[in-house]
C-alpha cells in the first residue's frame, strides 16, 4: 500500500460536494481529517458523523462554535454596524474565521500540513478561508479542489458528483437540488447562483427558510425592549409576553425568533464581490437586521457627534475587510480595537415594534446619554444664549461670502 | 410718521408665529414683504394671502416651487441617497436652500436689504436659511426675532404670542396646538420639541399625517417598476394597475402616494444639530424613502466597485453638507459635481414591492449594467481561470503571513 | 472702595497686550492673577514676575510646563506626523491646549470664575485657548478683551496701548516693534500680520529667529541616529561628535540645536483659519521637522501597509482637530487613543544627515519591522512562488474587463 | 519550418534582460515586435533599434512619448499633489500606464495577440503593465517571462543571461553591472535591491545620478517664479537670469535642470509594494518635488479649505491607485475628472528659492485667490465682527460641555 502523502483537515458539512471531495482525497492519497462545524445551521450531526466515518475520515471534529461565534464575531459586527455596500449584513463573511480558525486549530493539533474545503473558485469564501488559514497557519497547505483542474474538469455538474458519490458509496440527496444553492448559520442564510443568476428574475416566494412572509406573518406586532452595555446587547425583554434571554447567544436566538416570526430582514442585492465581479445575493438576517436598528439607535443617543462620525467611516472599512476575508489582519485588528473603544459609553434600552418586516424604534434611555433634555428644550433656554447662534452663523458664513465675491469677480470679467 | 428702515423679506408661513413676526417688524419700522413657497406643504396660500394682506404685508409672493424643489433638490440627494447619521433622508435640510434663494432673489429685486425668517435659535434651520443667504446676498442683513432678546423676552410662550396676535388683530387658530411642532414638505413631515422631548417616550400613533399606520394599511402589496436614466428616476410604473408617471414631480408625487397608502418611510431618531446639541426627531419621508431603495439598486447595479466606494465617501460628506446648511458653498458644489459624473452609467430598471413599512426589491435589469451573468454564473467557467484565484489569495496572504511572523517573534521574546 | 466683580486668572506674557489687559481687568473691577507658562520661549520670567507685582497682580503663577508640553503634547503629534493642510506642524496649536489647561487648574484653585487672554479676535488661538476652558471648566466666563468693544475701540492701535501704558506706568518696550507679530514656544516660532499680510512679499531674511539661514549655515553635515519606542523617539545620538539625549525634553533640544545649526523647518504658507479666512504664516520648526521625517521612516518601516494607511487617514483628522482647538474633545480623545494603539510597534533606529534645510534618511534598522530581506530580494525565491502574482494581476484585472466591455458596447452604440 | 505562434510585442530597452527575452520569444516561436519608448530616460535610441535589428525583431517602434508623458501624466500627478505613503511622487509608477497604452496601440495595429516585458515577479511594474494591457485590451495575452518557471530556472543569475548572450550573439555589457537596479525616466531615477535590499545600508554617495550632491552644489540659490492656471504650470521664469519656459516639456525639463543642479528630491524610504512586501527605494525627482512646493502653495492660496481637504481625500486615493496599476480603471478615470474640476481657480504665481536640496516658497500672487488682505489684516477689522467670535466659540463648545458633564456624573458613580 502506498504511502500517505500527509492529513488534511476538511472543511466538510455533510453534503454531496464535501462527501465526494472527502473520497477524492483519499484518492488522491491523503488521510482525511473532518471537521464539521456547528455554527447554528439546521443540520443533523449524528447523520454527518456517519456519513463521514463510512467515508473513511481518519478522524472526525464536530463543535458547536455557535457561542463563539456569537460573542467574538456577531457581537464585533453590531458594534460596528457592519454592513457591506449599504445592504449585506455579512451573515457568511464572519462565520468563515470562526470555521476556519478551529479547523486551523485542529489541523495544528493533528499535525496536518494540509487544509481543504469545498468553495467554489468564484467565490469569496475560499478567500475567507484560506486567508484566515495563512494568517494563522502560515505554513498550511491549502487543497480547493474547485480549483484545480484535475478535479473540476472531472466533476463539470453535479451529474458527475452523483455518479462519482454512487460508485463510491456515498449516500446521495433523495430529494432534487434546490435550483439554487444556500448558506446558512444562526445569522443569517444566503441564496444565490441558479435562477437567481439571472438578476431580473424575482427570487420565488417559497425560496426564503428562514423568515416569514410579511404577508402571512402575524398581523399584531411584538414589541421588545433591547438593552446594551459597551455596545452590546445584555438583555432582551419581550414587552408583549415579558419573555426574556440575557446571555449572548439566548438574546441572538431570542431575535432571530422575533424576527422570523414578523418577516424581517429580507434582502435581494447585487454585490461586488472581492474578486471583482458582480454577483446577486438574497438574504435572510432577522434577529441582525434587528440588533442593527437598536444598536443605531443607542449609539446615536450616547455616541458624542464626531465620535460617531469617525467610527462611521472605521466600520465602513471594517465592513469591506470582514467581507474580503481580513478577520484576522493587522487593519482589522487594529480597527476591531478602535471600534470596541469607541462603544465604551453606548449603553442604554431601545424600545422597538416588530411587524411585518417592519422594525419601529418607539424610545430609548441611558445613564450615559449626552442627550440633553433641558438644552434642547424649545420651551427653556437654559445655558443656552441664542446670540451665540448668530455669531456661530456669521463665521460659518466667512468662507461662503470670499467664495461670493470671487465668483461676482469672475463674473464681472467675462 | 417715522422713516422706514428699510424693506425686510419676511420667510412667511401664515402661521401664527410668522404673522406676528410681521407686525412685530412693522412695529420695528420695516417695510415687511412676505415670501411664502409652496414646497408640497398642505396650506390653504389663499387664506396665508389674505392674511399677509390684512395684516399689513407691503408686497406678497407666494410661489410654486415643487418643481425646482423635486428636480434641483431632491434629485441630487437621490443620485447620491442623501442619508444624515444613517437613518435621516434630509427631507427639511434640502428644502431650506430651495426656499432661501427664492427669498434672496425677492430681496434684491425688491432692493431689500434685510431678510428674516421665524426660526428658532437652537435649531439647524436658522443655520441653513442664512447661510444660503450669506452665500448667495453677503450683504445682506437677517432679522432673526427669536434670537433678539427683544423679541424672545417678550414672547416667551405662546400664551404671549396668542395675546399679541388678539391686540393686533391676527386672526389666532381656534384648534389647540399639537404638543409637538412639524414641518412638511412635498418630500417629508418632521415632528419635534414638547412631549417628544423626552427620549423615551412613544410617539403618539396619532402623530402621523404623511403615511398610514402598517398596521391598517392595505393588505395587499402594490408593485413597482422604477426606471433611472443617470441616476435620477424617469418613470414609474405600477406593475399592480399600469398607472405610471414620468415627470419628475409627477414621479415623487406618485411615490409619495404609494409609499404614504403602504405606511413607508416614518423613522424615530436621535440626531446630533449643528449647533451641538442631540434632538430628538420623527420623520414621515415615504417617496424618498422608496427612491432610496431603488436608486441603491440600480447603482449597485451600474456602477464599478471602486467608483461605489469612492462615491459612498462623498455622499456620507454631501449629506453632512446639506444637514448643517452647506448647499451653497464651494465644497457642496464641488462634490454634487463628482456625484454627478459618478452617475452617467446608473441607468436602468428597479422591480419592487412596498407592504406595510416594507420595500423589498425584487430584480433589475440595465444596458448598462456591470454584472455579467456568463462571468458570474456557477455553471460556467467562461474566461475565469480559477487557478487565478489561488495566486490572488496567496499574494494577499502575503502581508498576513509578514505580520504572523513578527507576531510569533515577540511571543517567543516573551 | 467698591467689591471686587471677582477673580480673573489672566494669561499673561509680560509683553505690552497682557499688561495693558491686566491693568484695564482692574479698573473694570476684577482681582487678577497672572499666569505665564514657560513652554521654552525665550523670556526673562523673573523680569516678568516683577512687572506683574509692580500693576498689582494679585498673584502670580509662572510655571515650567517644557517637560509636559513634550510628553504629553509633542510626543502624540510625533506619533500622528501631524500636520495641517500638509505643510504646518501645529507647534503653536498644540501649546494652547498645554497652558490653558494649566490656566483652569489655577482658576478652579484659586476660586476664579473668570479666565482671560490677549489673543485676537480674528485668529485661531482665542478658539484654542477657549475650547480647552470650556472643555475643562464648562462654568467658566471668557474674558477676551479683543473682542469687546469697550476694549478694542479704546486701543485702536499700538499708539493708544502705549499711552496707556505710560498714564498706569506700565514699562513699555524701548525697541520698536517688528513690523509683524511672532508667537514662540519649544517646538516653533510663528510669524504673521504686518508686512506679512501681503502674500506676496517676501519675508526679510532678517525675520527668522530660530534658525540659521541655510546660505550661511555651515558647511559640513549633522550625522544623527535617533532610536524610537512605541512611537516616540528614546534617544538621540549624534554620530559625529557621540553626544547624546535620552529624556523627551532633552531629546527634543538636542533636536532643536542641530535642526536651528541647519536651517531646518522653515515653510512659508498661506492656511486657512478655523473661522473661515486665509492668513499667511511663516513657520520655524527644526527639531520638529527632523522627528516628522525621521518618525515617518520608522514608522513605514514597522507598520502594516493596511494599518499606516487607516492611520493616516485618522492623523489627518487629528491634525485638524488640534489646529481648531478641539485637542480636549470626545474626537481628539478617541483618535489620541486610536493612534496610540496603532504605534505600539513602531520602534528601531533611525540614523539620518542634517545639511543646509535638508534631512536626509540614510538607513534604519528595527526589532519589530514588517520589512523581510528575503522575501524581496531579486536574487533569493525564498517561499515566494512569482506565479501567484499572474493569478493576483489576472484577479484585479476582472473588473477592469468589464469595464472595457460596457465602454465598447456604448461606443457601438454612438 | 515551424509556424510563428503568433505576434508578441515586447516592451524593450536595448539591456540584456529584455535583448535576452527578445532572443528567448523568437526560441519559443513567436514573431517579436519590440518597442522602446523614449519617456526621457538617457539611452542610445540609435544603438538600441540597430541592436534590436541584429537580434531578428520583426519590427522595431522607437517613440518619443515625452511629451505625452509630461501632459496626460505627470500632470495630473501635480494637480493631485500624487504622492505614495507620504514620500514617493510615483515617478514610475505614472511613466508605466504611459509606455503601455502605446504598446497596446502598437499590439491592436499590428494584430499582435501577446505583450510582453522584463518585469520581475515580485514587483509593482509587472502589475502597473499588465492591468493596463488588460484594461485597455482585455484580449491580450501576457508572456511575463521572469514569472515563467521555464525562463527564470533557465536565468538564475546574470551570469545564465551573460552565457545565454554570448551563445546567441547579444552584446553584452563591458561594464561591470552596478550592485543595485534603477529605472530611469524624464521624472525621475529609482534604485533599489542588491546592497541596499539591507534597509540599514546608507546608499553610496556615487548612486545619485540626476542630481548634484548638496554638499558640493551650487553655494548661490536659483529664484524661480511659476505660474500656473487650472493647476498645471504654464510658464517658469528664473528670477536669477530670466530665462524661462512654456510649453508643459520644456517647464519641466527647466525645472529638472533646477532641480538636478541643487540636489532638490532625493528620498531614501521603505515602501509597501501593492503584493503586500516592503522594499527599500531610492529616488530623485528634481523637477517633481519643486513642482509639488509649488503647487501645493498655489493651491492653499486659490481653493476653499473645505475644497481642498476633499481633494486631498481623493488625492491619497488616486495616488494609491497609481501606485498600484490602476491609471486605466474607472476609479481613476473618476477620481482625475473630479480632481481636475477642483483645479478650475488654481491659477498664480509662486516664487521660490532653490539651493542644497531645499525649496523655499517665498511669495505668491493670484486673481482668483481666496486671500483677503483687508479680512485677514490685524489692523482693520472691515467687515468683520470679532463678536461673532464668542458666539461660534461658545457653539462650538455645547458639545465639549456635555462630554464633560457626563464625565463628571461618570466620576461621581465610582
Amino acid at each position: 500500500m502506498s504511502q500517505s502523502k500527509g492529513t488534511v483537515v476538511l472543511a466538510y458539512s455533510g453534503g454531496l460536494d464535501t462527501s465526494c471531495i472527502l473520497v477524492w482525497l483519499k484518492e488522491q492519497g491523503y488521510d482525511v481529517v473532518v471537521f464539521l462545524a456547528n455554527i447554528g445551521q439546521n443540520e443533523d450531526f449524528e447523520e454527518a458523523r456517519k456519513k463521514a466515518e463510512t467515508l473513511g475520515a481518519k478522524k472526525i471534529f464536530i463543535e458547536d462554535l455557535r457561542k463563539e461565534f456569537v460573542e467574538e464575531f456577531i457581537w464585533p459586527a453590531v458594534q460596528a454596524n457592519a454592513i457591506y455596500e449599504d445592504r449585506y449584513l455579512l451573515g457568511t463573511s464572519i462565520a468563515r474565521p470562526c470555521i476556519a480558525r478551529r479547523q486551523v486549530d485542529i489541523a495544528k493539533q493533528e499535525g496536518a500540513q494540509y487544509i481543504s474545503h469545498g468553495a467554489t473558485g468564484k467565490g469569496n469564501d475560499q478567500i475567507r478561508f484560506e486567508l484566515t488559514c495563512y494568517a494563522l497557519y502560515p505554513g498550511v497547505k491549502i487543497i480547493a479542489p474547485w480549483r484545480m483542474p484535475e478535479f473540476y474538469q472531472r466533476f463539470q455538474g453535479r451529474k458527475d458528483l452523483m455518479e462519482y458519490a454512487k460508485k463510491h458509496g456515498i449516500a446521495v440527496p433523495v430529494t432534487p437540488k434546490d435550483p439554487w444553492s444556500m448558506d446558512a448559520n444562526l445569522m443569517h442564510i444566503s441564496y444565490e447562483s441558479g435562477i437567481l443568476e439571472n438578476p431580473k428574475n424575482h427570487p420565488p416566494k417559497s425560496i426564503y427558510q428562514m423568515t416569514k412572509d410579511p404577508e402571512t406573518s402575524p398581523n399584531i406586532p411584538d414589541m421588545l425592549e433591547l438593552e446594551f452595555k459597551r455596545g452590546v446587547p445584555v438583555q432582551v425583554i419581550s414587552l408583549t409576553d415579558r419573555t426574556s434571554a440575557q446571555s449572548p447567544l439566548d438574546i441572538f436566538t431570542f431575535l432571530n425568533h422575533i424576527g422570523s416570526k414578523h418577516g424581517v430582514g429580507r434582502v435581494d442585492i447585487v454585490e461586488n464581490r472581492f474578486i471583482g465581479m458582480k454577483s446577486r445575493g438574497i438574504y435572510e438576517t432577522p434577529g441582525g437586521t434587528i440588533l442593527r436598528q437598536a444598536h443605531l439607535d443607542i449609539e446615536a443617543f450616547t455616541l458624542d457627534r464626531e465620535v460617531r462620525k469617525i467610527k462611521q467611516s472605521l466600520a465602513v472599512q471594517f465592513s469591506e475587510q470582514i467581507y474580503n476575508g481580513f478577520w484576522y489582519s493587522p487593519e482589522c485588528d487594529f480597527v476591531r480595537h478602535c471600534i470596541t473603544r469607541s462603544q465604551e459609553n453606548v449603553e442604554g434600552k431601545v424600545q422597538l415594534s416588530v411587524f411585518k418586516g417592519t422594525i419601529t424604534i418607539l424610545g430609548r434611555e441611558s445613564p450615559k446619554s449626552l442627550y440633553n433634555e433641558m438644552l434642547v428644550s424649545m420651551d427653556i433656554l437654559g445655558d443656552y444664549d441664542p446670540c451665540d447662534a448668530s455669531g456661530f452663523i456669521k463665521i460659518s458664513a466667512v468662507r461662503l461670502k470670499e467664495f461670493h465675491r470671487l465668483q461676482k469677480m469672475a463674473d464681472l470679467k467675462q
